[in-house]
């Protein structure tokens, strides 16, 4: 049985800010917590999204859009109910880390937890047996964080069942990001993409950019996104946005990927955005202890559009440099 | 007396790479050294430029423009000397960090060094006593690293020698940056323009992007800059190349510097390039470990234009969160 | 099957001093070891009582007064068996730390162990399966640690059992500490206590003082507690000392427990012992960052005595702030 | 010259909360600042009093105090100015240590400063040549921190100059806490007392307990002494309570200090405020690897009143132990 | 099912460099791989060797031997199969660490592995499922790393099936070092060892020296071994060398192993290889905090050869400080 | 004015065992000292030894060597007074790291030290200030370390005053070590040597080894080295024991240090005391990331004996590989 305790009311009506408690004992406090924030509104009666942030502890268009929607919100906008997650990995979120300082844990693939395991897994765990079986529909937000770098898109997956598909994809296209991603998860274990769309529910999730930074830009589209997903749902007024803008994009297979061959520091030839073709060098890796010495160059598997690529400087052989997309 | 010592020549003909040794007793090599990789090309008689990057260590765009400089310049091609350090700073670079990880010194506020002192100083007063003497012009490199994103530009500082002023203005455009920016600095203490500027040198900076990665475009433009000052130099042959598309740009006082008055999360409300009005909201700063509550609003001191921004998706009060530039 | 191996026999007669060996490689060790200190102390044929401390690693009362019997008491003094682990957790006790610096694990969320477990889980599961089964009473010592302070009270819990709860309650009132605590133990999964008591043996607990600190008061009450209780269960001679002068006390429900609602400096406005209203200000909380700032006021939930408190002067939310107990 | 300015001006009428603002480039902030909180209350002509806490990261007393004072006194209440520094070295008190995190530098032992030093040495640079220049009167806070404990009293020191002696005492004795304490100070270098004494002001200092804690005792005394002070200085109207109760204590040579003579856990046999004789027992030191091995016992070098103590239940040697001061 | 992709094909005639690649996001690179490197060499139809090195990250002889076999060893040379993996434990082997400093784990505990695991365990389920299921024979070397020192030997275990052990015997013969050893393994949970044999393997390994060094005589035994069983297995051609020479040893039982009844610095008074008589003295512990102390002395519990020693000169209680051979 | 008290009297009669004691606040211990161990032995009116050991952290010999001598030696035995300090860099010693984990200062390059500096600097300084004076000759220990070995020699330096050398040399032939070493320092700043010469000491100091490890060998040498330097200068009774089987040995000039010219894991081809000959290839190294790739050699730029190597298995660019030294 969790360990969680909500210190707010999940189905009042109204709005309320709390935290999930998890007892937590430490060097620092032996009795002390892992608290996670929620806000829970309740307007009229109507369907329930689940809007999430801050699964990984460095990326911020989420976290940033659901600050926003937790403070303006009020419950007489809303028909249905909104849960606002904006820090699942709350001690992740902290100490601006992909994974939890405290268990060293990557959330997203440690769905559905453990009652009885790791921080992070407990957390998990309350989520997804707590918090998805109350949602309609699901909102997961990623970025590139401090090591990946994307162009702003909100994706689906392929899935088995064709009804749940046409929904996700139909909800991932209200969303209106500049881009629109069709995915076939080759690993999806332990995803909570993988959690939330085994329980049935719609879910879009998203990359927004990346780096460990937001813009102007990038977090207006985040906000827009939430506002919109919320108008499909029926749970806010008023009609989507912008969404006939966005352009399609799928990763088909693993050739997408391109793996650093050599550590060191990249020299990029194609930025996001750009079309290359297959055998185009996509970067140069040159040694930073020592000059004269011949760089390695990495070259396109494929054809496409350049729709992910590695952010630091420094790169480490098997570090993913690129993901070459399909356009269209 | 400096302990540090080139293993190349540094007057030789033709092309050398290797390091200058600085013998650094430690834990795990008692007699191990830090070595600084250098490169040395000499050609026909002519003058002499200092090339040099890694002076914080997550600052790539001059490292990588300067290692392929040093695998691509030939003797034949150069009327002088280019000496060329990719890495001044090389622990730092090593280690990916602005500061030395070896003493935690900051190498742009400790010229001109010591050669008694610690790593960082000891460097510094090699660079500072030994190289700069030999050159007649100097560019160094810098870009925002990690926590820090410019609008790509060269620089130059008003100077009280006039003429001295005029060559290092010169010097700037010949770089060809998209922007070119003249700086009164207020707190020039132990940075190294001011020691190779007290020298009477040429000498040139930038800030070339920032967020501790390097694009195409921030790469082709630290590369065509290099070679740019080197033909304007009359080093390489052929002329400067689209010099005059650069805008100017200028920091006049201390208002351009916006702080962060709260610890949070950054939604900013303008970026980079954004042209912006006196009280203009820039950006708002989000708690991270509880929703609803308001966030803190930064407004613009000054109009202008967003020349930089600080880069991570957290802030600490006190940390500079934009920078605005006059234009023109 | 447990790894751990006793260098000393445990049904010996006289009195031997060695240690628990649990093999354990690490990189400053390839075939290092884990010692944990027992001393067994075996007289005319009588019970055996099993006396522990350390359990958590800051908590010095047990520790103290385990060493010094380790060190009087003599074979011609017992009727029956003394086993003495005055340090449970040995690296945690070595490091000064709640939790063991080996595995990050909280002993007494552990038990009951595994053979094939972290370094915290192998000893727990060695005391529950090879040390407990020999025992007929158990007397696991603790104070608050560096994180949290009490008044000094022997604890009994609420057990299904109503004779065995008699027995338990007894040996608490014949320990004689200042206070007695009677305790409906919530979330008792992974306790030593829930372990003992699974095996129907007579066990009794405490919290005697806290802070990370021993005072002489705080040792003569640990000291003579467990003569108390030896005599108590015949084996030592004598009768039991100063019981009649312990108050009681319970903690009856979760409202007992008050916990931080933000994150700061404390200023206490009641002490350990003092009583206070429902209602009444408990402590206020300022921010560490700037001043002129209001505190948060964290409030009494109910009335009762102030029984524990948060020790450091530094409190994050969720942290337990203070317990309120029901005298007598 | 200090690179340190405050974003408050430090002579205006009325109530300011600041900062002191270090800039301070890190590796998580190329451009980031120490803030150090201050206030300043100014009110009808008259005298400026100083008034400092967290000259050590771990002591709380003084902070609290002052938070309190910072937020409650107001201009109407004030002939002269108040200077509030709760927090002198603040990213000690962030990081709850007593030396600064930054630089390993205690603060006490650094002053009067250097303005390129390190971050603490700046701190204390300003301090000294700034503000305490501005001040009739200085009070700065002191408490045992995390590893001592002391009896709470206020303390002046014995110094060359009569007349400025006689004022020390004067304001400490109006500090009224529980005990007050005349000092000849034997290794006085670099201390913050050292640097106001020598610049003629009257000084008063504190050690309101200890353990890295507060109380709602201790909290009350050093609320109440400040407003003494304020009072004595006439600079808060009223008079000065409750300074007669305060006994006197004096430590006269460094016979008062007793230091561990070995590594272990200590067995206290005396507590503050006991009176105890040459000779006598004060303490045992266990070992914590094992058992049956007899104690170190540190003993009385001199009769009289145990004033201080090491806080932690370990110890190592050459810490001290305990301090036996001189009643009356 | 693992992670775990091979980047070349393991079967395919020829000479194949590349890596077995796992996915693990880390927060500096959240698309990050463990790159394991392999070599597989095929020629003419024939038996297939496993060749292990770098099962312990500090341990040199077998790492250097194999990276010298797979520059050198040509199809052509080859009847069969060489697999080559000299950094088995890759995390561990890049920082120099026994264990892994990805997750703590020691490689040579955790066979067979989890394909869900942490990864070092995943790395042990792929070359226990994957790769040892190709081979005939397998070596995997061991040497003491940075906290042991042995004779160098080659070692056979005693095993149920007595072909199979003849087969081993045989085999660690013919390797040929200066001394070859049959031990009966008492703990034997979770070994690499003990995973190989369990499929029927011919198994051979190695302790060849310690103190995390190579010498040029060790560098020479490891690769002559190598040669020498591929020689034995048929996949090489030409005879066996030196192994004549061999001396036998056998650890027959617990008694062999010394281990250190107190921390301190050791003073070592018999070397690897002196013959020992029962109750000999080996070694004096004395403390590093004082002197004026009787050093703690170590005797040899039975007679015999000195085979293995604790490296560092520091040694704490219950390490092991010696083992003690039967030669012959 | 050094802080630094002994705990004995220097100049008593008889034997003494105690401590240089230096104040020393840290987080753990406000009131906390360094302790440097420390004994004294005098008998009847002589010449005073001092003998020091433990200048680096992870040298063994002499500390062992002389634990044993302040253990074993008594004032009878004594003509005039024997001052030894086993552990100079005591926090390191207890650390078991070559530079001080508390200032990160290798003390044998901070002499004469500081009486205001680091706990470092001013432990040196204390010695040669307070302890050198004393002497009339002084021997201070040195071996590898953990990164270092060497051939066992003791040493003296080429000095302007010709009667200074001869008595140092004959010192060194006296301590009769296996090999004796005739050494110019090139960069003599900080040393300890130079201190000690500079006020016209008899100096020897010594290599014994390396490793960070000791052997029953290399403790004999070290120990009957001291016995037969005492003997030399006529403390101790008897005649010096196999000084002439002392071979002699060179370093003249700076090509004997052979430096590392890639990173990896060194394949030595010449061992400690091995003759080998101008161009002979002393090493190769290998990368620890991939396999397949050629290793780097690296040569003997000159003739001679192998007298000092890298110890651990990993090395880095600019390391010292090796030391090749002229016999005779």
């Amino acid at each position: 049985m969790t360990p969680i305790r909500p210190t707010i009311p999940l189905d009042a009506p109204g709005k309320h800010h709390g935290f999930l408690r998890l007892p937590h004992s430490r060097n620092d406090s032996a009795w002390g917590s892992v608290m996670i924030p929620i806000t829970v509104i309740r307007g009229a009666e109507g369907p329930t999204a689940l809007l999430t942030g801050g699964n990984h502890g460095d990326e911020y268009e989420g976290p940033v859009a659901l600050q926003q929607l937790a403070w303006e919100l009020e419950p007489g906008d809303v028909t249905g109910r909104v849960i606002i997650l904006p820090f699942m990995n709350a001690p992740a979120i902290r100490a601006g880390t992909r994974v939890s300082p405290v268990d060293g844990v990557n959330m997203n693939r440690c769905f559905p937890g453990r009652a009885d395991g790791s921080v992070t897994q407990k957390i998990a765990h309350y989520i997804d047996s707590e918090l998805v079986p109350l949602a309609d529909i699901v909102l997961d937000y990623h970025s590139g964080g401090k090591t990946l770098d994307f162009l702003p898109y909100a994706a689906a997956h392929y899935l088995d069942d064709a009804d749940q598909q046409a929904a996700c994809t139909a909800a991932m296209r209200a969303f209106g990001a500049p881009w629109s991603m069709m995915m076939r998860e080759i690993d999806a274990v332990g995803m909570f993409d993988t959690a939330v769309e085994g329980r049935g529910k719609t879910f879009v999730t998203t990359e927004l950019g990346g780096g460990g930074t937001v813009t102007a830009v990038s977090a207006r589209i985040a906000h827009r996104g939430a506002l919109n997903l919320l108008r499909h749902a029926g749970i806010l007024a008023g009609s989507v946005e912008g969404a006939d803008d966005s352009r399609m994009l799928s990763m088909p297979d693993d050739d997408c990927f391109h793996f650093a061959t050599g550590d060191g520091m990249i020299q990029p030839l194609a930025d996001l955005g750009d079309m290359v073709a297959e055998g185009q060098p996509l970067a140069r890796i040159w040694p930073v202890d020592r000059t004269g010495v011949a760089p390695v160059t990495v070259t396109a598997q494929r054809g496409g559009l350049v729709a992910a690529r590695h952010f630091p400087g420094l790169v480490q052989t098997g570090d993913c440099l690129a993901v070459i997309a399909d356009p269209g």
